[in-house]
């Protein structure tokens, strides 16, 4: 190998013209792969007023060093675009194969602008690439147009990233799914696709990816095959449902629209439940033995789902389960089914109707409203009908297609105070009332609310810091529920860090010590990197987010918290002390200032920018 | 072992009291040892307004982790004190043996407070302490003393840090000198130790310092003694004098006051002559195979030189030879063994008198200012003389022993154009008309004027930048005469990366990778530390020397270069493009923006603190 570098992609969807570029190893050094190449990108090339829906916007794959090497955790890429739900930087990371298969068929990412006459798929495969006629195709479940695309191709072995109905509709959430059962879920990736008429890049490569060094690579896969069962079991055995009940028990358990934090059906809903009742297989990833994903199916006279789809996540489960007040694992499956097949995301969908169940409840929607629907926490049945309604975009899931900020609008003033989103994204499941680090992670997320990015303080509690903390320059101890300069330091090494990882293509749930990280992207790259690098490589991913952001509009005043997770549960049974809006706004400002951006505007300084080497980016 | 700490030995000459503190293992992962320690302590304990040779001023010996472990490079240890050369943070490095030594009796450090009424000396040994009179030492050089001790003590092995006369008379560029032949030279750090009525440490132990994997420890250190003929073995060869004509070629040799940068005489006092006329033996430190250190003999009408001190380095052969525009290595070895017996800096002792010299020669100084010595460049015995009039503070050289920023002010006004310091310190022989990073950092250094913890430009050329550079961030190359955004980066991490070998307590002429470093510091504490971690940890102390020196009353202002070097050399006979003062004002507000610092006042911001964990010293 003669330095690391690769082939992207370029498409143009509007003159049907495909080229590759081969950046060289300095851009590589600097912008990686996955999450960091996309910020660079979008920041570049996407000018500063386009609307997301427009053909002047990108739509960007890509993996990471990791990413598709035969080892644990590799199964990640990222999607992304400037975002329809946000306004702002759009990204999603997903786990499966075609990730993976996107490296292996010769390409570290595919870069498609413009927008095409009539439906289209993509078609790569072992350093080629074709863009092929999808008129037929259009308006199919991901599971039929897989199905279709398989037999066409003749390639039973291709893999991956789809768009369903609900991203040709351009519903402002909608996903991309990869292999049916992976979701590049969050900030609407999936109506961009549908915007360029793109229904899906089908990939197949028999090319290993090409690493510097071969044994080193396999020692440290080994490595963690024989080692991962030691902190992953529950992973495999539970998946991510599994830490659900105890999340009810510390009542941090989003329920009902996040009115509380316990949820009195938990039992039902978590993963021994999940376990015990309709599961029937586990999934998993590229290259990976954990398998945490959940296959489930149902065939009853209330619901039937069909394990092509997988099954649901935590996510999934908390947002149509306990945030929509619901106890039944078959109602929540059948909602994931229809997401995974329309290509919706779970979280966004599932806090659209409990924002609307929530509206119905104090009668700001009646049932003329909901087609009939008697849209109240805890019936399952018209938690799935109107999910079905969203992805058709028929009756109020058209209008809760366009996002549940401008579904307020619409609805009234009143209603805003159900409506629980930063940036227009709607909160993950993952309470910010009694973890303050994490209520700061979802003011300052440059993709809006988010769980991926962010931090659980807990990890902060305790007498003394752990070596990972220390490793990265923490050192000082802070409760969950207090906010001051050192919880937000922490938080500010730790957004880089995540940050990181999705620009490596590597999985948070396999348990790779940050040591063996830098040891993989080594043997990977055959640079002598290290921690110092690559952490400042998530510091220039952020940064160039924020530019963007900036670029796109957004200021300061959009950095703060809906007003629910500000105030107390309903029930006030566990004891929370949310975040006050002062203490909020000083520690936005000292995040701002740790990331060397400045304390008022978070518009990042010349000397950072200097630092990053991103003053090309500086008046973009 | 049961966590990585350490003793650290207080002693209080006013009441002849010891101690022995033992700080826990977190105050050790962000203080560390070396540099670091000294800059915790200084900043944590000496009062704002303390003048330097106030027995309120501490003078600190610190060891650094790696001080001691038996590998090559080992041997460095600091010593410290708010210095009377400067006014701000003291501190200098010096190999030899008497830092492993100190570790090896069982301390890390030795902090000495106070003034004893009589002349003592300190004898550690084994875990015990001990002051001691000294009052029969006291007038004695280097050498007579360390006799002496040895023998009162029956201890042959003992190792020394001690002063001459010099430091006795408070010359205040006097240096504590280990084991006759090391210097921590520079800052004044011996009458510090003058000031306080100690006439020098012994130490002698028979523990081996504890580390944590000693399997870990011993195969690096085989690695390192199997491996260093490769790269260092010019520096065993012809030492640290071996660049020294290459230097004159390029123009960048310190000639007649720093009149010029090439020396007609260079090929009679660069290494290969040394080597090949009086040298006789070469010399080392603990454990370190290189033996970089030169020692010499004179026996000739002319001049007699003891090979008890060793033989001048590059920086004595400098400022002695080409900056005093003398090409006789015998005077500049008796100026060597003078410095080395009564305990003064070579390089602040040269400038003092290539100051003199070039004031002698513009008619500031007649024969009867300087005892009757024919003062000009080029006359050996007149500098040679002069040299032992500083250490004697006779005449003249008592105006000198002040300084020569002390000097110039009290000879008048012309005389500062031939004054070649920064916040007092002489310039060491390192031109930085054609470095300007170098430039840079002899202006905003906290010991002022320094060669040790600067930048090396040409490092910083060519097409793409190497790995070392890469993994710190760094990626734009920078012609060495450039002063931008780029270069001030480069020097920040280079300086935060060059104290950290100062608070590791290593050796920067012994081939260790970065890499191999941080393994190092990883086997000798049992951290999983990285780079990440330990860049911080420099930065830190460079936060904590700032913080001292604006406590000691250092502005912006301070943050210049002397006049001359902002000139083109006399000759013109090299093209030089000196810094401009605008362009240095500039780069220094850079400097301080990256550094975390205001950008017009060098103060740390409050978040810059926060992160560094240095919130205590806030208000200090």
């Amino acid at each position: 190998m003669n330095g690391y570098t690769g082939k992207i992609l370029r498409v143009d969807l509007t003159d049907r013209k495909i080229e590759v570029e081969e950046p060289d190893e300095l851009f590589y050094r600097q912008y990686l792969g996955g999450s960091s190449l996309i910020a660079y990108y979008l920041l570049k090339e996407v000018p500063a007023e386009v609307d997301p829906l427009d053909a002047d916007n990108l739509l960007i794959f890509a993996g990471g060093p990791i990413t598709g090497v035969p080892v644990a955790g590799s199964g990640r890429s990222a999607v992304g675009a400037k975002s329809p739900l946000t306004g702002g930087y759009g990204e999603a990371d997903v786990g499966g194969f075609f990730g993976a298969e996107l490296r292996r068929a010769g390409y570290d990412a595919v870069i498609v602008k413009g927008k095409s006459e009539s439906p289209v798929y993509l078609w790569l495969h072992d350093g080629e690439a074709e863009i092929r006629d999808a008129e037929h195709l259009w308006g199919m479940t991901t599971g039929d147009c897989q199905a279709a695309v398989q037999e066409e191709l003749g390639e039973k072995s291709a893999r991956f990233a789809l768009i369903g109905p609900a991203g040709e509709k351009l519903v402002r959430f909608a996903c991309v799914i990869n292999d049916l059962k992976h979701a590049a879920g969050r900030t609407g990736l999936g109506a961009v696709m549908g915007s360029k008429n793109l229904k899906c890049v089908a990939a197949r490569g028999r090319t290993p990816v090409p690493v510097a060094d071969q044994q080193g690579v396999q020692a440290l896969g080994k490595m963690m095959s024989s080692t991962w069962k030691e902190s992953a079991w529950g992973m495999h055995e539970l998946g991510t449902p599994g830490g659900l009940t105890g999340l009810h028990s510390q009542g941090k358990l989003p329920t009902r629209n996040f009115q509380d934090g316990q949820f009195e059906g938990n039992e039902k809903i978590g993963g021994e439940a999940l376990r015990d009742t309709i599961l029937i297989d586990r999934g998993g990833c590229f290259a990976c033995p954990i398998r945490c994903k959940r296959v489930v199916e149902v065939d009853d006279e209330d619901y039937q789902v069909d394990p092509l789809y997988g099954g649901p996540e935590y996510e999934t489960i908390g947002s149509f389960g306990s945030n929509c007040g619901v106890d039944d694992l078959r109602a929540i499956s059948k909602a994931n089914e229809i997401c995974n097949a329309y290509g919706m995301d779970t979280i966004s969908a599932g806090m659209a109707v409990s924002f609307a169940m929530e509206c119905f409840e104090n009668e700001l929607l009646s049932v003329e409203d909901t087609n009939g629907l008697e849209l109240r926490f805890g019936n399952g049945k018209a938690m799935v009908a109107l999910t079905q309604m969203i992805a058709d975009r028929q009756g109020l899931g058209d209008l809760l297609a366009e996002g549940t900020d401008h579904a307020a609008l619409e609805i009234g003033d009143e209603a805003e105070a159900y409506n629980i989103t930063t940036h227009g994204q709607p909160f993950p499941m993952h309470e910010a009332r009694s973890r303050h680090g994490q209520a700061l992670g979802y003011a300052v997320s440059p993709t809006g609310a988010d769980h991926m990015h962010n931090m659980w303080d807990e990890g902060l509690a305790g007498e003394e810091l752990g070596e990972s903390w220390k490793t990265l320059g923490v050192f000082t101890p802070v409760p969950a529920t207090e906010l001051n300069a050192a919880k937000v330091h922490a938080y500010a090494v730790t957004a880089n860090m995540k940050w990181l990882d999705n620009a490596l293509g590597i999985c948070m749930f396999v348990p790779w010590s940050t040591d063996q990280k830098i040891e993989l992207v080594r043997a990977i790259t055959g640079w002598k990197t290290n921690l110092l690098e690559m952490h400042k490589l998530g510091e220039r991913s952020v940064t160039m987010m924020r530019l963007f952001n900036l670029r796109s509009g957004w200021t300061r005043e959009d950095d703060v918290l809906p007003q629910r997770v500000t105030q107390p549960h309903f029930s006030g049974s566990v004891t929370e002390k949310p975040v006050e809006d002062e203490e909020l706004a000083e520690a936005v400002s000292q995040f701002y200032a740790m990331m060397g951006w400045d304390a008022e505007t978070g518009v990042p300084t010349p000397m950072k920018l200097q630092e990053l080497e991103l003053t090309w980016a500086a008046n973009g």
